[in-house]
């Protein structure tokens, strides 16, 4: 017995450690300089060890660890809002950015620049508590469809990147996403879908205040942006939010350089990575020689930014040749 | 060898057991109000239990984790940073409230209410990048020295609460600092002292940028404030760095009947704690009965807030009679 079981535990230790956290990811340099970063900052006794608690990864979200084409998850949400609200909203039939929207042409609605987006942003995500909230955005990422794939935005999720996260973490890395995407849109599904809370989501908010309804105290959403997370904005949002330089840093477009460079600028082992979207067959293609097709804040993968990554030896991840699939299994 | 091994096993777990995870704490009503509630939230099958990743537990830190009187630790810091930085500034002999603080007259100086709590956090807290401020403020709390008991601040943080902190962690709460003081002042030590890592301590903060300085990217402070974390402020900063409502609330003021309030406001089992200073002989005493000497962000513990616990039934802790000992035994 005593024999057996001691037989058993060393089959299941040798498998583990056989086991490929990266199954996904193709034998190429980029998984290669994944798995050396991780192993020498966690290695006791190497010149680039690093502590647990030092151990940050931040990940932006749209493009890089879920889709982002033809256009932010995000948007798809304000719009089905919009059809929602306007039966309460007659007014919206002759007024911009929601007639254009209503009419189903969302150029002409974001033709607006910038105030279309905030009239579209207080309309849809603001005036209610943040509980409410929190339960509309549960309500449709449960069951809204990608416009093109007919797939759950859930489900569009990359799995080389969830396995990426996941190996980090078995690694003893605390994981954030930093991302120009709302915060609260984020933080109501990222815990079940890439297993990071509430509390390591920095992103994108409005303004909030207290308020006492029913005798309870609620928070509710006021209509005026509070802190814009990309660009600069993202190392701002780092360093308000975690408090310590991350020592890895993962993104795919021109919003996420200054985070990279943040990240880069740091004492010791670092680690930065560009997933570059090649991959028309399976999912979209809008690297540095390809405009992208809607306007995105934080704009795209451009011939500049791959110039700088190449420059100053980031990882570009080739969605084409360097992942296996793209989607988790079960939705493939 | 295999028998004697099992018996020691089973011994190191018993002891274990019985161990008491509480030991500066007498066995009044407040130490059976902590366990009782932490035994309710983790028993599985407890029709109180609550999941690990919501096990949010959040303390405010000036008269809640360490001493605050006769004034708050960073008022403390901003002098000594005058004192430090006087010989660059021939100019604030003349100029208010550094003429006052330099002559050693506090109270004339912080006369001039906000406006000279503003200019004195501009001149000591601002101009710098973020890493010098964290050094400077490393360097400084490693030495400096309480006015009466010439203790090292750090020294003065309460036992019983180290024991609680400890005693949530070990059962699975995720703990974090919700504070009116600066958040980058308590990141600097929080982690060596409490163990609770910067990403976990959220507070007060100044304006920042981003800025190319050689070549690197740094994070400059600006002197203008960016978030006051009390009263209400408490709530909000819950909502932008953690998502989610706690369920256990430590404080001592007025500052932080809001947050006690909002985690009472949620549903299934919760609980709310304040600290009351009642204890001359061993610390300070400045509670309902008495007013506090020196004004403090959040206010004291006054006699409403008294009234507001027993009302809606939170713990209210005699540091007198219900702890054992006040600070550390190496410090006491």
């Amino acid at each position: 017995m005593i024999a057996s079981s001691l037989v058993s535990a060393s089959v299941v230790v040798a498998a583990a450690q056989a086991a490929d956290p990266l199954p996904s990811w193709n034998g190429g340099q980029a998984r290669q300089s994944i798995v050396a970063f991780v192993e020498k900052v966690t290695t006791p006794g190497s010149p680039d060890f690093v502590p647990v608690p030092e151990r940050i990864a931040v990940f932006d979200n749209d493009g890089t660890l879920w889709c982002e084409q033809p256009a932010p998850v995000q948007l798809y949400f304000a719009l089905d809002r919009v059809k929602a609200l306007a039966p309460q909203h007659p007014e919206w039939k002759d007024q911009e950015p929601f007639a254009s929207l209503l009419k189903g042409d969302v150029k002409a609605a974001l033709a607006g620049g910038e105030r279309a987006l905030l009239e579209l942003l207080a309309a849809t995500h603001t005036g209610m508590t943040s509980d409410e909230f929190s339960a509309i955005v549960k309500d449709w990422i449960a069951t809204a469809k990608h416009p093109t794939t007919g797939k759950l935005y859930t489900d569009m999720v990359y799995q080389p990147m969830l396995e990426l996260v996941a190996y980090l973490r078995a690694n003893g890395f605390k994981t954030f996403i930093v991302s120009g995407g709302g915060i609260e849109f984020m933080r109501a599904w990222t815990e079940r879908v890439y297993g990071i809370p509430p509390e390591q989501v920095v992103g994108s908010s409005v303004k909030t205040k207290l308020e006492m309804r029913d005798g309870k105290p609620v928070i509710v959403r006021l209509p005026e942006v509070n802190f814009n997370d990309d660009k600069a904005g993202k190392v701002i949002g780092i360093y308000e939010h975690i408090g310590r330089r991350p020592i890895a840093a993962f993104g795919n477009a021109v919003g996420d350089q200054q985070m990279l460079e943040y990240t880069q600028g740091g004492s010791g082992a670092r680690f930065e990575l560009l997933v570059l979207h090649d991959d028309a067959a399976r999912e979209f293609a809008y690297g540095p020689t390809r405009g992208l097709p809607v306007a995105k804040t934080g704009g795209a993968f451009t011939p500049a930014l791959e110039e700088h990554a190449r420059k100053d030896g980031w990882t570009v991840v080739s969605m084409k040749s360097d992942w296996k699939v793209v989607y988790p299994a079960s939705t493939r």
